[in-house]
């Protein structure tokens, strides 16, 4: 027997298995109902009492049972054929169901040593379930076997097939409840079957769990005939087996039904998967629709309303189960149905003859170490970044495209990694100039091929995911990165807002994992924002919003990182820096236009190591004196025109003590307090004066940065310039004047907050607002930018006068 | 002749009326591609010159023929049938093609009365597309006929069936572009026909542009069998006709067969439209599979790489058409393909005959008045909110769920509405507490019923708008309110994060709009966030984020306001005016638990007219005297924290002269200059004063509160607490502990901050340290509140200290 994809022979249930089955699921169900309603008394021991019963009663049945069906009947076929699999639950609302499961398992008495396989072990399994200091009432980073959270919807299969991507023997046994599938992420995601590769990556089995109701209505995919279903689930590419029960279905007749329908799939799933190595072409992956009444086997009617079969069993049928005794005797009721005392010995022990329907060890789904991503997590293999730096005379003497040079790094993370690292995107790693990865790799895709004119870098296994949409990549990447392996998202800025929600329940899963010790550290989710705000010129106001920084900023300090490396070699260096990382999510800010190089890599290294620093060949400060003014600048373009800002300053105001601040990690910005890159007030202050103005060019949103800095000494002097929401179709200059972050208006914001200049330089800065004039009057006729800013490089005469960027003290920290 | 669904007799196309298509066609195709290349020389009077194309080439090319090909047909079908039609959008990038038709129908003429329909118009129409100074390059607000931005691309169907809802006799065609199909929201929207009626509402015709390829990919859907694409059609509950055209099609065949389909399609759609009324159930409505190849009548290849029929084609296919002379022959050669010369005459003006293709008036696509929804806009018949008041008999007397209050109301809303009022949400309409609703409408529903132990609310037509997609409640209602209607959305407040990049495009063209003057108000988007962060403690972490609102306030002042109203009076008058509103999103977040009642309805109005204000029965200040300690509150939960902590410092340090402040409306926190809510600086420093400590006790993250303050005089001293990330599955005391914004904590933070108290009331803060430590115990052994918390209410004693709100000046300003 080999160790995946074995078939087994289609036979009717042996009596002794079925009465496992039968077992295992009543001791399920009985668990789930038991944590949803139990303070103690957990083997009702004694009968069932008002006070046994929970004061707040938190949690959903009516998913649970058809979950604890399908986990029981998987734990057969796990054994059976020593499949290792996973199991994805996206009604996360059966949480209670994962638990017990992990329960009889004997996963969860291994992770949590408190709950113990006997009586004490189950009132604390129950009491424990959605009460405060005990655990969420959805599946969560605390159940074992779970690398998918029971809260936002619609997600469940890109993360299962970000699972499988490169786990080749690896089956995943996605569960996808019929409301989700009412989600546009889910409605998209099952064609996720054109991007899987037979041999290289592992199987996915979608399970429809089609139980008819959400909250409060039916679902869209219960309520349409039989036949357009099918015709769906054929259209989206896959072959769909149909299971139904009834409330009046004979359950040992489900379980037969059933029993043969899985044998069937799986032996159909070993059949494709033992097809010759040269069968290339996409075959039609198995799914089942598993059509089952909610609420299964709960309660028939509640106080005369219809509930087992309808919207009534979502959340808690018995809401006055401590309050009413007609309420508590129907509990009463529905937990004698389950016969517990069959289940569980005297102790609390379950029944030897059902504990062994279940797999042991690593093939327990709940204990499957690909649910635990960190432990098998090999760090990536990184050729040094130094070797890909771009060479830099002087600041500003050479040009790059910052994105390109990280292309051909990571060419060679590719290369050093075929079997744990991919690249996701959205149609757009080639836009966003990352394409020298197609030396060493393709785009995987699994649907037709009509020829080599067209379909340049595809292939039918690569390292590189497009598909449009965002959420498929993001939630592919976090199926990925959950299971251990190593990935970067590109996208364009604007866009990278569809995720902001998947964003935040990726961010909520590291930081409650940090606090899990059984949970391993995975590695970071890595974004690239490249076709960034302020070169979105020709896209237009629709393209142009910098406000995921924002929204990130919102979570956890110790999950969040921003970086805006202003040119290639410290985006090389900061991407370094990234893939190394682990339990952080990295929003990284770089240009993919063609644009000036500043910093050596020696430089960049140094300057990316402190996070932000002076650099001294920009400034014009005198060593061991306070400077006049200091010019900050934190992005690409920001930082482009905050030198061009100071070389106009220089040569027009020779005497002016400018000093120059650049930002890479915009984390640095705010207090040690409030995040473990802030620096103190004093480095703050060191490098921001407490008393000379600022002005700070950024990228973004200008008041991100007041709200980092409002507590500093010097936040009152603090003059932000970035984008207000002015854009348009236009060119790149004409962006940066209509938000006023142009060399000519952060030149004007020197002269006003600087009091010596005020009077003194009221021609230069007329100057400035006559060539803000010029240049929109120049693009409005040309359609170009005025050659003066097109033509701009930073004078080598200036490099000379001050010395070289990292002469002076680093300001303290390091990038971690 | 009705005015609409009328059936015309299918027969082969007249060579006349060939002869108007194919020249219609060719007189778009030549103005698209004129747009995107040509600065001057619109007719090639003189030979192609290197000056007459752009300097910087920007643009779609690859979808645009198809787009007119499309129109220039349903052109001659509305005009044959008097159909009124609008063309919805979803491949955006062919901008040109949308303005090329706008301006062959004259509409373009009549709205931008400078592009003139002559060579100088046709000069003028080039030389502004994707040009500074000019109209962006995707279809935008600018462009008449449109109600569907190019920007972000997976709202196309959404957006149709917003319009088409109350529209009985709206044709909307609406087209997803291939590449737009793969996203999720748009896989999604092809079950909305579950939700549309068959009389009560229009018709969308989707059509599938199976152009194949997206910017450097080809298309899922196009690169999977023809009978897979059909069943997956099929599976969406439509009835597919397929018309296919490749690069070797004859044109004129092309035309031919296409009208032949269209009008099959349309009269299918008209004989389903004709059914009797008694027919109530779904039926199959038609949708076209367009598959044409992308780039159509391009250049077949350019520099030897096949273009036409490729992603080369998608956006400017000839890059260096300025810059090398054989590019500038394809480009030339391209551009005579379509014989302008026959199309136009000597001055520019278009070939009457062709012109007599397009319908005229209204039924002009481009001019159809549903595509400048404010044109068509009934006010809103709304009840007196003042009707549905909560009795307040004294402060915190009586106890309301604020939501269940509003939803009375909306059931009147509705009532007096009934056409063009509806209500959105994602399966919580409910759980969010406006089940009152239900007494007058249900939730629209034409999947399959089964029966009314179950299908409880549900109706054919109904007013009631739920599928459990967020993306779709959003688009849905956004395609309703740009055709002229009035609705709201209700959501948990976490998943609203959902469409924070819907939000983000619909705010963008609310402010584009602002200044286009043909483009008349539309109603405001609402939102109603309940189920908010506070009351998560069931659901747990992944249900807690009110970042929404931090989301929101970084769009343009002048079309975002947020509100946060502390009761139920307070609810229902905000609501009231966000009803009325015109084109802003009003973002409104209100508790559904039972919660006291605070202000009467006439100091409800007064309060949400100032928008913020003294609740002078709540603090213990002295007239004419600076208080200690200011206590600020926004949101139901941190009010009910503030007054509780107020009432435990007037009873322990009776002497504090505290003043109790209050916000409605979160934008007034703003400085004048940056929101027209905003307060001016003597405003602000009036309620909060100069230099006393506020303890701001705020419902979302705190730091928005300082970004909002963060050039107000008492900034330094302002100490905000909220959410701060932590959170659990506990009770909701345990929430706002966890995140010291419970009152023990805010008494201890005034302890803190008035000098005063900081040696004399150790022993009170110690108290309150233990009283936090209890909380936590007894809620961990009780799993509820302590009684002490649950059974607090504020003490009618402290009512008659001071006077009645809205006794003192108003502080300026009104909410609008």
């Amino acid at each position: 027997m080999t160790t995946a994809w074995n078939s087994a022979e289609v036979k009717p249930l042996s009596d002794y298995t079925l009465s496992q089955l039968d077992g295992w699921w009543r001791a399920a169900n009985y668990l789930s109902v038991g944590q949803i309603y139990l303070l103690d008394n957990p083997l009702l021991r004694t009968p069932l009492a008002r006070d046994d019963v929970k004061p707040r009663l938190l949690g959903h049945w009516g998913t649970t049972p058809g979950l604890n069906f399908l986990y029981a009947h998987l734990n057969r076929a796990i054994k059976e054929r020593s499949q290792s699999t996973i199991y994805v639950t996206g009604p996360g609302h059966g949480g209670p169901g994962l638990v017990a499961n992990a329960y009889l398992d004997g996963t969860y008495s291994e992770t949590y040593s408190d709950v113990t396989a006997d009586a004490e072990g189950l009132r604390r399994l129950f009491r424990q379930f959605s009460f405060p200091g005990g655990i969420p009432s959805h599946v969560a980073p605390e159940t074992p076997g779970s690398i998918h959270e029971g809260g936002e919807l619609g997600y469940a299969l890109s993360h299962a097939y970000g699972a499988a991507f490169d786990n080749p023997d690896l089956l995943v046994a996605a569960v996808v409840g019929d409301g989700e599938a009412e989600t546009g992420p889910l409605a998209t995601s099952w064609h996720s079957n054109k991007f899987v590769n037979r041999t290289q990556d592992g199987v996915v089995l979608p399970i429809l769990h089609l139980n008819g109701y959400k909250i409060a209505n039916p679902t869209v995919l219960d309520r349409i005939p039989k036949e357009e279903l099918r015709s769906l689930m054929v259209g989206y590419g896959h072959e769909p087996y149909f299971f139904e029960a009834t409330e009046d279905t004979d359950l040992a007749q489900a379980h037969r039904d059933f029993a043969e329908l899985l044998d069937t799939v799986l032996n159909r799933i070993a059949e494709l998967k033992a097809l010759p190595d040269d069968h290339v072409e996409r075959v039609r992956w198995p799914m089942i629709v598993f059509r089952t009444p909610k609420g299964w086997t709960g309660p028939a009617y509640i106080d005369g309303k219809k509930t087992t079969g309808s919207w009534r069993a979502h959340q808690v049928p018995l809401a006055n189960a401590r309050d009413t005794p007609e309420h508590l005797k129907v509990l009463a009721d529905w937990l004698a149905s389950y016969r517990a005392d069959e289940l569980f010995d005297a102790d609390g022990k379950l029944d030897p003859t059902i504990a062994e329907l279940a797999p042991t060890g690593d093939l327990r789904m709940s204990a499957n170490p690909h649910t635990n991503g960190g432990q098998l997590m090999k760090d990536l293999r990184l050729p040094d970044f130094r070797d890909y730096a771009v060479d830099v005379p002087a600041p500003g003497a050479t040009i790059a495209e910052s994105t390109r040079v990280l292309g051909k790094w990571l060419t060679d993370v590719v290369r050093l990694n075929p079997d744990n690292f991919r690249i996701f995107g959205p149609d757009e790693t080639a836009s966003n100039r990352l394409q020298a990865v197609y030396d060493a790799t393709g785009k995987q895709w699994n649907a037709e091929y009509v020829g080599p004119e067209v379909d340049e870098h595809l292939v039918r296994a690569g390292r590189v995911m497009e598909m449009l949409s965002e959420h498929q990549c993001q939630g592919w990447l976090e199926g990925y990165l959950l299971t251990g392996r190593h990935g970067l998202f590109n996208c364009y800025e604007a866009f990278i807002h569809i995720i902001d929600s998947m964003f935040n329940q990726h961010a909520k899963w590291l930081k409650v994992t940090n606090h899990i010790p059984w949970r391993r550290p995975i590695a970071s989710l890595n974004y690239l924002l490249s076709s960034h705000v302020w070169r979105q010129d020709h896209n237009g106001f629709s393209h142009q919003d910098p406000g995921f920084i924002d929204h990130v900023v919102n979570k956890r300090a110790e999950v969040v990182r921003v970086y805006l490396p202003p040119d290639a070699n410290t985006l090389l260096s900061t991407y370094d820096h990234c893939l190394r990382s682990r339990q952080y999510v990295n929003v990284v800010v770089a240009g993919k236009q063609p644009s000036p190089n500043f910093l050596t890599m020696e430089e960049a290294i140094a300057h990316c190591t402190r996070g932000l620093g002076i650099w001294e060949w920009a400034g014009s400060e005198v060593l061991g004196e306070e400077p006049d003014v200091v010019v900050a600048t934190c992005g690409d373009v920001p930082t482009l025109e905050g030198l061009a800002a100071v070389d106009l300053l220089r040569k027009n105001v020779p005497d002016l003590k400018i000093r120059f601040v650049n930002v890479v990690d915009l984390m640095r910005l705010q207090d040690e307090k409030e995040h473990p890159h802030g620096l103190s007030d004093r480095e703050f202050d060191m490098l921001f004066t407490r008393d000379k103005p600022v002005i700070f060019a950024y990228h973004g949103y200008p008041w991100l940065i007041h709200r980092l800095t409002y507590r500093r000494a010097n936040n009152e002097n603090l003059h932000v310039r970035g984008y207000k929401e002015e854009g348009t179709t236009t060119t790149p200059f004409d962006m940066v004047m209509l938000n006023d972050l142009d060399r000519y208006h952060l030149v004007i914001d020197v002269i006003d907050r600087v009091p010596s200049l005020q009077s003194s330089y009221a021609t230069l800065r007329q100057q400035m607002v006559d060539k803000r004039l010029e240049a929109r009057q120049y693009t409005r006729t040309h359609g170009d930018d005025i050659p003066e800013v097109r033509d701009w490089v930073w004078p080598a005469a200036h490099g000379a006068t001050f010395g070289a960027v990292g002469a002076t003290e680093a300001t303290g920290g390091d990038n971690e």
